[in-house]
């Protein structure tokens, strides 16, 4: 695996999957990094905790970071070359061109700035390796319909592939924030998977899904578009800690 | 020459030169489509009025259109193919991602919305086209500027080549506005270039054009840097018409 900190070392390759991350690589990584590398002949993963993201900057400085082990997970899981660049290789200090999504649903307005950040790094990944296909995950719902919105309006030629959202054995999805959850918060965090689960076959899945998430105060339920599938979502938080998710309605996700 | 309406239609193929306009070709676009034809294999140009970058509707409807005259020009001058689409070809109706970008100087200013409509369409026209250089005139100087720092942002692959403004006898800077002038207006009018060309020299060319420019009621002066190159810019209303115009204080444009 060859470990590349600048833009001028990326060499752009036909058949290329591309698995952006912000690192703290864990399960739902993992398969990310899989599918990456049985539908592509070269796989590059990004590690880039991108602080354009954040409209927090204490979740920013909480953020884990540790590279080496992540570096090891990439290269147990076959890709060959890892983007690690610093903040201002992506960001020079006179940068002033951001992609801005319109459409970004409720977790948008939980989370001002959010979606401009993803959209514009990502774009930014998508021009430096060129994929041909680019791999996200379920759970991080509105930013798979963001970035699928993004690549048909701003004809990007890549393909925006979402795998399943990967669960512990409890069913809670698999989240670099999980790590900051007490005991008795994750047992009260369960309480968002199931409440999704029972929720997503009734007539009226978000009003249902609100009554039973009503004593985790959820920043909203709602339903996000994913193209192929309908997806009910949900934001709570937990102690300090802020956990969305979110559960198939209708179509596939693979 | 193949015209082409639809995405679908267009084969990105190595070694493309674009020209990016809206139609009403006059010689500084001739300029534009010469320079892509000897420094490229393949010259697409485009001719779509762009309604996402007009801040004044009455100035979208007013704008000329004659695709058959346009056409005839482009095939002259060696275009291999013009993309010519309708509008809901490149804004479908739900389309809902934007290109902002942040410093767009005192034309921006003037122009709410302008350059967010360029930088989104001229991104879209580099991911359709994927042309390793794209044209455009000195004369748009503040857009030339954005679109530089755009493809140097969001890491683009194209070479943005600005090519030097073409003038009419009288020393008017071309432009598919002028033909709005009256016979009058285009005397007053010729105090813009007039100005701005005498101010050059000037220690303080910002203030000495402001000044020289007084009966005309200049939007604003201001100096644009072009990264090769800086210009003293200035725009001004003649009647009903906008006309902008710059000339080279430092660097070098060809």
């Amino acid at each position: 695996m060859r470990v590349v900190r600048h833009i001028s070392e990326l060499r752009p390759t036909p058949s290329t999957g591309l698995v952006p991350t912000m690192g703290a690589l864990h399960d739902g990584h993992r398969a990310l990094l899989r599918a990456a590398r049985a539908e592509n002949e070269l796989v590059v993963a990004s590690l880039f905790v991108n602080p354009a993201q954040f409209d927090e900057r204490s979740d920013l400085a909480a953020y884990p970071r540790d590279e080496e082990r992540d570096a090891a997970i990439a290269e147990a899981e076959g890709v060959d070359v890892l983007f690690a660049p610093e903040a201002d290789e992506l960001y020079p200090p006179d940068f002033a061109t951001w992609v801005e999504p319109e459409l970004t649903g409720l977790e948008g307005e939980a989370r001002p700035g959010h979606f401009r950040g993803v959209a514009t790094v990502c774009l930014k990944l998508f021009n430096l390796v060129r994929p041909e296909r680019a791999y996200f995950g379920q759970k991080d719902a509105q930013q798979a319909a963001v970035l699928r919105r993004l690549v048909r309006d701003l004809n990007v030629p890549v393909e925006i592939r979402v795998l399943p959202t990967v669960r512990d054995d409890d069913g809670l999805a698999l989240s670099s924030r999980n790590a900051r959850l007490s005991a008795d918060e994750r047992s009260r965090a369960l309480g968002l998977p199931r409440a999704l689960h029972d929720a997503s076959g009734a007539d009226d899945p978000v009003a249902e899904a609100r009554a039973l998430l009503d004593l985790l105060h959820p920043d909203y339920v709602e339903v996000v578009d994913l193209g192929e599938a309908l997806v009910l979502a949900a934001a709570v938080r937990v102690g300090e800690t802020r956990l969305i998710d979110n559960v198939l309605l209708e179509g596939v996700i693979a």
